[in-house]
This record gives structure tokens, sequence and C-alpha cells, in this order.
């Protein structure tokens, strides 16, 4: 969806006009890819408003399988997504952990949050466990409106580092609990807070939801509520936990699009701007387990969050956005045991995920239904029978009193559910953890340039910080 | 190694000077990644002379596993390569292949070189089988001298898209001989030839050598041959079929960054300037058989031909140096089985290949010294007894009877071989073949502008052919 070059005459009339106010002629150059006219921001620009989004786990593995999934198969081109024309640079992701360097995405998170890399599990503290300060919160020290929106548990790693700060990214209900407790001049850190992880705003965690309710906030908990809903700040609380896979969601359940929108909505309104996070969570917690029909899901719903936050802010021309990735995930690979291809169409045609056909198969329900309520293809008999047995397996196994052996059969079970479609569709993996490789920036609008080539993951922390210091 | 801010103040001096020769005046802008400034060359320059450098296979996570690899283990800081300053961007890799939408070198090369996307294991020639004119022979007509330097056999796919027409990649007499007939004006297509495939050019192949040196050429097999060789046009012959990996090659053996310079020298005389073609060829070669050493030797070959290819760059100021990888390969991940790591320390100890080990003891050679003159770190009973036995496997068969057979298990000899070291570095591989994944792009010099962002491998061409239009 090229917004770029058609937009292309009508930013240039715009940007002479929005260079009196922004103090700066913006640079007309030419897009070498369209052989356009594109306007292109200056590296000293401050941006009122960021958005910043991750895609959790997005690789360049990710990007490329994504392009290859979105491709209209009746032309011999292979059609770019809407990400490809805004790529400007690479990041180098290596956190400062003693035994690991490879990040998980709380090292990961708070570089990006706060500029200093750390152990694997800090969420918002060095090296020595010092609280360091993210650009959320720096963004509201100076007067702007401030969100976050996830798919995962809000208490997540990602956006757990832009606004808490405990030595360990499992303590979740303390991160929680100090999304409501920490202020900033005495106004609340985070505006706008949509996603899952209802669990640790509950009664098991102080009715923290509750309190913030009282602090007027609304709390809604599905789409409608979400829409009907026009207070300035919101608690989105979408799911116990994680909140579904596109694929599988129910129709009340908003996108994150949806949740994205309704942010924008709401921050917009503050005159001295926003510094908003939005994450497509899943696109790593699928990467993990191997069930690229997942990926994909999240992949497109990520996709759609971004085309709509570049629309935004090509309306909104003191806007950054950034789209990036903390790591990579699972080692996904196009292509796999020697064979020169990637087949997207067995898994365009999916119905379900892996992971939803193993959760209904777990809990008791028919494996012949589930398998064809999900799979958009015949599954053999011997991938059945396959099924049956790590489904019979799983069935022998209680949960309470062997956690660890019912999860390694639970991801079992889900492996021969999957195997099929990791088959025809030739992905690789080669692991349950995350990799090092570089992951992919993607960046427009004013400071833009400043994401241009291969930069360490902390500099986009530095480069926002160094924006918020030229206000 | 930053050549670029250290002689950052230099090249604005000596940019003003060659702002008028050139016609245009460079862009000075702040480089976001130093805080220096640093002179940019605007898109419409035309270079003079453009080495395109080709990593073959090497996928960003290959660029990645480097960094590491050349990491100073006494600094916390993981150092930057010397390639990283100098990304610009990514390409789009897919062949026009109507059963494999995954590349071959063949296909890349084709459209790196022409402009045409075209079937996996066609050499210049596009879908329809129509040869297509390549941007090396475009340098030519206009005047310009040409190069071809590769540490594979001349004759492989990617030097031989860049000089020849054939139907299919194999036919490596047939592309030997179009080198020495096919002429542009009467005159030789590429003036300097070096690399392997010497088989090519002998007496089972009507002794292309000779005639070549009867045209002029000189004729060397060795590395002190090319040094005393003084002729503007030079064949170097330097290995039957490909050269050897730089960890296990002799002292007479060039370096691709010695080919290259001896290129350079030659190629420099020519007033209407030159097009060098370089290639990293066995960075893929070692990613299809999963030897992680033998990628990290050519890794670190190409990387010194690359800095020695910025340093002409920086005081030849009308060159373009672009380096970029055709696709990536084996699905080489940094980290596998769930380990949040990457050690090259076992890596940066080995004293030859797996691929000079499997080749020794599939010849004969004492099993027990031969692991102890390769690795450099001791290897495990058990695993000494699995290569042992996979020795004896190989040791039944003959591979004249059954070639097929024979491949499959020296493959088996050497995965037992080399399991040592993918599992103490955690180097996971998905595939013996290529995978999708777009790969990186550096460049610098006039012109590099245009290869910033997300582009189609086409492009490469497409914009040299402009270059060269505007002469």
């Amino acid at each position: 969806m090229k917004l770029r070059s058609s937009l292309g005459s009508i930013m240039i009339a715009s940007s002479l006009v929005s260079a009196s106010i922004l103090g700066t002629a913006p640079e007309v150059k030419a897009n070498s890819q369209h052989q356009d006219q594109v306007t292109v921001y200056g590296d000293k620009e401050s941006p009122k408003n960021i958005i910043f989004m991750v895609g959790d786990g997005m690789g360049p593995s990710y990007q490329t399988a994504y392009r290859y999934f979105a491709d209209n198969p009746d032309t011999e081109e292979m059609e770019e997504t809407a990400f490809d024309d805004y790529f400007v640079g690479s990041q180098r992701t290596y956190s400062a952990d003693k035994e690991e360097n490879v990040t998980d995405s709380a090292a990961a998170g708070t570089a990006i949050s706060s500029g200093h890399k750390t152990y694997n599990g800090a969420i918002g503290v060095d090296e020595n466990q010092k609280k360091v300060e993210t650009v959320l919160e720096r963004a509201k020290s100076i007067g702007k409106s401030t969100g976050l929106v996830t798919t995962a548990e809000l208490t997540d790693a990602t956006p757990a580092a832009y606004a808490a700060h405990v030595t360990d990214r499992d303590k979740k209900n303390e991160i929680a609990q100090q999304f409501y407790d920490e202020r900033i001049e005495d106004a609340h850190k985070v505006d706008v807070l949509l996603g899952g992880g209802a669990k640790y705003f509950g009664k098991e965690n102080g009715n923290l939801d509750k309190q913030f309710e009282k602090d007027g906030y609304d709390v809604v908990t599905n789409k409608e509520g979400l829409t009907e809903s026009d207070s300035d700040q919101v608690l989105g609380l979408f799911a116990d936990e994680n909140m579904p896979l596109q694929i599988d969601a129910p129709d009340d359940n908003p996108s994150l699009a949806d949740m994205q929108k309704s942010a924008l909505d709401r921050l917009s309104k503050d005159e001295d701007g926003f510094f908003l996070m939005v994450e497509g969570a899943s696109i790593d917690k699928q990467g993990h387990t191997h069930d690229v029909t997942g990926v994909m899901s999240e992949m497109k719903g990520f996709e759609k969050a971004f085309e709509d936050a570049m629309a935004y802010a090509e309306s909104n021309p003191d806007t950054l956005v950034v789209a990036t990735a903390d790591h990579s995930t699972g080692g996904l690979s196009v292509g796999k045991d020697g064979e020169y291809a990637w087949d997207a169409e067995p898994i365009r045609n999916m119905k379900h995920s892996p992971q939803w056909m193993t959760e209904q198969i777990a809990s008791g329900e028919s494996i012949d239904d589930t398998i064809q309520a999900g799979y958009g293809f015949d599954v053999d008999k011997k991938e059945m029978k396959k099924i049956k047995q790590e489904a019979d397996q799983l069935a022998k196994l209680n949960k309470k009193k062997d956690e660890e052996k019912y999860e390694k059969q639970y991801q079992a079970l889900q492996d021969a559910i999957q195997h099929p479609i990791n088959d025809a569709s030739k992905t690789g993996w080669t692991s349950s953890g995350h990799t090092g490789v570089d992951t992919n920036t993607y960046a427009y609008g004013p400071g833009s340039e400043a994401f241009r080539g291969n930069m360490n993951n902390v500099e986009n922390a530095e480069r926002i910080f160094k924006f918020y210091e030229n206000k």
C-alpha cells in the first residue's frame, strides 16, 4: 500500500506550510524506489508525537515470509508489504547478560525504552539493578500523553519495560502495581493501557482496575466497551492472559489496529503531543512454539496497525512512526530441507491456529472435529495417528502434579498438530528460544532519518531522549 | 574500522574540489551514527568506477554471526564490523522460477547483472531463454575496463552471470568458451579474470588459457605469478575447481583481498574507469554443508576485501562500492535449541575447516591426527566414535560406482566431524539449500543513495544501467 507515493505531491505542498511551523525546510529528495519526489524530514526535527511499534520476535525472515504470505498469487511480481517502502535500517539487539549474549524481550525492551543494555529478565533496571528512566516517563514529564497497547498481557516484558522497574520480568503483580502507583508530577504515568493480563488487575492483585476507575479511567473489557468509552484515560483488559490470535479471536475482541486507533483518538487530544508504544506481541509467542499459522496471523494484524499508523502520520505530519523488532525468534527460515521454495498457500487456507487446535484437543474436544475446524487442507492418516498418540499421552498427565512434564507433552502435541503445516509450507525452525540476528527498522516522519543505517538498539531511546531535549 | 569518520574532514575538503569536476555539490549531512559530518554523494552521480561485491549466501544472520565472531571478547561492547557503517538497505531476492520461489545463484546473478528475473539455473538469459545484456558488458561497450574476481570457479554462477549467456549453469565449458570468444567492439569482454576453475581453461576445454595468452593476457597460477605480472589483462587460475578456504589455504594461494588489489591496480589505469565484480563465493558453499568454521573463514576474507574496497573508494572518490548477497543459505541461526546464546570462541580456535578435515579423512589420512590438526578444542569420545563409524562407511563406497550414495555418505562424515562445532557454537541450520530472506545492502560513494531502502534485486542492474546512460 503505497501511501507515500500517492500523497507525494500533497506532502510537498503541505510540507512547505509545515516547514514554517516546524522551523526547518524539509528536504525534497528523489526517492530511488519510486522515482517520485518524497518529502523527508531533516534529522534535527523534534516530533510532537511518537508511535513506537514493536513486532516482538519479528526478525528479517519473518518480514520476508510475510511478504510471500501476503503476495497476490495471480501476479508474477511479489508485491511489497506495507512495511517495505519504509525500510531504513537495522538494529543490533544483543543484551549485556553475563551468560546469554542473545537477548530476551525484557533486556531488549529496557534497551529500547531507556537506552541501557542490561541482563536478560531485567525490566527498567540496568546491569546493577538500578532504576533507569524510560522515554515514556520522559514524555509524561514534559507534559505529553502516553499509551501502551499490546496483544500480550500489559504486564509482559515489552510494555512493562516502558513503565515499570523490577529486577525480574516474572514479577507481574508488582509491574501492574507500579503502573498504578507510580506518578510523574502527581499524574498517572500511562494514560491509555490496552491489552491482556486482566488477572494482574483484578482481585488477585488488589483490584487495581477499580483503583484506576476511581481515578477517572474507563475500564473496558471488550470491543464494544472500548468503542463506547470516550474518556481520555482508559484501561482496557481484553483477556485474562494473552489476547487470542487474530485468526482465532471472537468478534468482540479488539484487534491490534482497533486498540491503536482507540489510543490515537484519545492521545491526539493532547496539544503537547504523545508517546505511544504499540506491540504485536504474539509474532514472537507463535515463533517460540513453531506455529507459522499464528505467526502469519499476527504479522497480518501488525501490518494493519502499521498501515494505520502511517496513515495517521501522513495526516498529522508532526508524528514520527518507528517500527522494529526487539529480536528474532525460533530460527524461522523461508525454505528448509534443501527445498528452494516457501509455500504460503497452505497457511492462507488455515481457519484456526495450531495453538487453538491444541487448546481444544487438550481440553477434551474431538480431535477429528478440531482438525477439521482448523485445517485448510486434508491431514493424512499418518499425521492424524501421531496427533492422537500425543493427545493420548497428554490426557494421562496431570498439570498440577508435574507441570514441566505436562508442558513438554503439550508442546509435543502442538508439534504433531502443526507438523503438516510446517512441512507443507517448508518453514524451518532451529530453536524454541530467540536468535541474535539484527532486526529491521522502518520509520517515517520528523526524526526518521536518525533511524537510518545499522544501529545499536539502545540508540532508539537515545534518539528519542535527544528529541525531547530539544523541546 | 571506521574509515569514514577518520577521513571525514579530509573528505569534505576534497569533495569541494571534486564537486567542480563532477558537476554537483555533494551534500554534507549529519551522520546519525557518529555525530560526524560525512560526505554523501547525491543520487544523480554517475560513478566512474564501480566495485560490486557479492557475498554469496551471506544472509542477515551471517552478518550478525560474523559480528559475534569478530568481536573483541575483552570489551563489553560488541564491536561493529567493517560493514556496519555502510548498511543502507535490503534486497528482495526471489526468482521468476515456475517451481521454485527461492532463488539460486544463477537466477540471482542474472537479476543482479542484467535486471531480469529468470528461472533457477539460468545464466544471462531471461525466462524465455533469451540473451540479456549485463552491466559488465555495457561497461565494456562504453569504453571501461572490466574484471571478475571470485574464490569459486570463474565459470560458477555469479561470475558467469556477468559475462556469459547459457540456458543451464552446469554448461561450464561453454561459459569459459564464451569468456574467450565473445567480444565487444572487437575487444575481450573481461580484462581481469581471477579465481578458480582451471579445469575449464585447460586441455579438457580447448586450451583456452593458451588462447588468452596469445591475445596478450598474462596467465598466472599462484600468488607470486600474480604479483609479478604487470599486464593490464590477466587470467588467474589458482585452483582446478573452487579455491581453498582462507583457513585452509597454503601461502602461495592469493586471498580474495589479494586478487581484488591486483585487479584494482590494473583496472585503475583506464581513464574511462572500470566495472569490477568481486565475489566471496564460499560463504555460501560452506553454508550449504553447515560448516560454520568455513563460513566464518570466508566472511573474514570478504570483510578484508570490503575494507580494502572502501579504502580505495575513499582515495578515489569517483568510485561506487556496493556489497550485497544474492540470497541466504542453510537457515543459519545465531542460537539454537532454546539457548539464548551464540558462542564464537570454539570457532575462533579452529585450525582447519571441517571441509578440509573431511577431505583428509576421506582420502585415507589418520582420523585422530586430522581431528587433532583441525580442531581447536577436544572432541569427546562419543563424537570421535561417530566420526570413525561414518569414515568406515565411506571407505566401503566407490564414488565412480554410485556417486549419489558416495556424496550422501561424504556429507554424513562431514556432519559427524562438524557436529561438535555446531553444538558448541550453538549454530542452527534448517536446509542444505538456500532460503528466501531479504539480504543486506552496503554502499558508499557516488550513486550509493540509490541503493537505500528495501529494493528488488533487479534494481541493482537497473541503477547501474541508468548511471551508464548518463555518461
